[in-house]
């Protein structure tokens, strides 16, 4: 076995499918990544999995003849990346020895030479293969806006499987990305043209894990590229150009988010989205060192909200924004880590708080640019 | 109490004596900086110590009296950070408490205002004062090039103390910079006019932490500006403008470290040094998984030298390197770590190697520029 390919390529690409190299294999040849090269279509084509999220890539190489073998992939893409640019060579061997499993490969660049023990590929778990239902077309630009504006949301406690997923809706001309912790939920519906396939009402929940690593897979793409997702049973797979990421979905009945959204507000503010961020980011300082509670004293005549924290033996916070404000004054609290994910995650800067009373939820929305829609639950106000 | 200063002065000036405040104070005072305001000077002076360390600074602010009163290091900081640019009032008051520790300063800056509370002064230790021996004048340059070229050598074990240490020593128109963990050793001797005071062969061991700090403290100051250096029996300060840290001294007796340093070679290579780093940190990948150690065959025939790296099940490297090679071929092994942290340290790209036999130790020294000698003892081949 030989293939000769550039040392930039390889590079990328094994540090692209490496995010799904688990740091503590169950099994040994998990540590590793496929290779697979293809004599017909000059191509290299590696694959990492570990045995939820799978990441595929394909470049272009100089290959002698088809074959499959596996190298550690944290040894391999720390040389790769210390050595210069230029050719690399790959020059493959079975070992002739007791131990079938044995391949090793030796990597040829300029100055040196590196030998690496790696695996026989017959171990090497296949990618899931996805039996197409439905395969939707999404720009990236829509994909990108979907998951800025909802994976933060997503829950990170394991017991709440379903909700440790981004929800997708198929709506008519458009996609519906939601996530829920059950003390704060995102929603954005995209605005883009060329959403294709899938009928009205398709949805799917996908682990925030493998859309993380999508968000970064798509991010260096053009904005006017298209993701191909087919969905079974069990299994999602994302494709774009040589590039695959196929992950389980998770199971369970997202819940109706919808519901939770309020239809009437009976006051509304509107305000800088930037300065009331840096206020949080200010009276956080003291709410780190007391439950995180921020104190909403919303000033009706005064047209201005205020943030303010106590936190007893250590000192408080005080900071006022001007803000156009129509219903009655309230005061109302807020977890102020809840608060700033949301407000950063939006792109303008001017956004609307809707509420109604203090029990009940507040609803940020920008205005202008994005459909997308942040409800916070309130704290109760200790007095 | 009254102050007015700017958010910058405050936040660059806080930033920097908060490298001194110990992150588990033995006592809460120490968690505390400590401030003076002089009305007559019109400054604030900064103050953390960490009862070894010790930093302070002034800035000009505008000041009503002559107090002192200490204030959370850290929340401060967080605070101050998050600012906008702009001006800062300080408005401080003893609370009227049974507890007299207690006292608590308002912050006000253009949007909101902070409550803090704070400690009398009462309780915050002295920095020590120390009563000069020996005053030292060291450009800042040549302090910076003796810092850079050895504190990357110093112990970190504190069973060895002086070894935690820079070794200074005044030479006739020269300092002389060492540090050895007993492996590897580095020298470095001043090359910048400018040096005065202190009697030749005075000697000073520093710990390498309070260095590290002298080090951020004088990297932004121009190269020209003069530090200067006072000892006593116990403690060291360095003072620069309104800037001055003061350290422990390290007790014992330095290691004779010259007597290490071989008078002749009989083996001798010179080479390109980025060329050896890069080498090096490439078969580093495989020697991580191996005892860190690496093999140098000195080829004299071929006038090149090849580092090898046998990493037994993983796999092995190999290196070639172009170099003017003097004396006969040879085998000899080291910690490719302690290759690197030296080889890291050197500034200019030609370096000459020099050796003996495979049981002694390699010296490398730059190719002009800087007086540097590093030295590094060699492990044993196995075969």
């Amino acid at each position: 076995m030989k293939l000769v390919c550039s040392q930039s390529d390889l590079k990328t690409n094994l540090s692209l499918v490496s995010r799904a190299v688990p740091s503590r294999p169950t099994h040994p040849v998990l540590g590793n990544v496929l290779f697979q090269t293809n004599a017909e279509t000059q191509r290299i084509t590696l694959t990492a999995f570990d045995l939820s999220l799978g990441l595929q890539t394909s470049f272009p190489a100089q290959v002698s003849d088809n074959h499959t073998f596996t190298l550690p992939a944290k040894l391999l893409s720390d040389i790769v990346s210390r050595l210069p640019e230029g050719e690399i060579t790959l020059l493959g061997m079975e070992e002739e020895e007791e131990d079938n499993d044995s391949f090793s490969a030796t990597l040829i660049s300029a100055s040196g030479r590196f030998r690496l023990r790696g695996m026989n590929a017959d171990e090497y778990p296949n990618l899931p293969e996805i039996n197409t239902e439905e395969a939707l077309q999404v720009p990236v630009e829509a994909l990108i806006d979907g998951l800025s504006s909802t994976l933060f949301a997503a829950s990170t406690e394991e017991a709440k499987q379903v909700l440790t997923g981004v929800h997708l809706t198929r709506k008519e001309d458009s996609l519906e990305f939601a996530a829920t912790d059950g003390h704060r939920l995102a929603v954005l519906e995209t605005t883009q043209e060329g959403i294709e396939g899938a009928s009205e009402g398709f949805a799917v929940t996908i682990p925030a894990r493998a859309l993380r690593e999508l968000e970064r897979m798509i991010k260096t793409q053009k904005e006017d590229a298209v993701v191909t997702m087919n969905c079974d049973e069990v299994q999602v797979a994302f494709e774009l150009d040589s590039q695959r990421l196929t992950t389980r979905k998770l199971e369970g009945n997202y819940p109706a988010y919808n519901q939770l959204l309020p239809n009437q507000f009976s006051r509304q503010l509107s305000l800088e989205r930037k300065r009331l961020l840096n206020s949080l980011e200010l009276v956080a300082v003291l709410a780190d060192q007391q439950n995180n509670v921020v104190k909403f004293s919303i000033d009706s005549e005064n047209q201005q909200l205020s943030l303010s924290v106590d936190a007893k033996e250590v000192g408080s916070a005080q900071e006022s924004i001007s803000a156009e404000v129509t219903g009655d004054s309230i005061d109302i609290a807020f977890n102020v880590k809840y608060l700033m994910d949301g407000l950063k995650a939006f792109k303008g800067n001017e956004i609307q708080m809707q509420l109604n009373e203090a029990s009940q939820p507040i609803i940020f929305t920008p205005l202008g640019g994005l459909k997308m829609t942040y409800l916070v639950m309130p704290v109760q106000l200790r007095d």
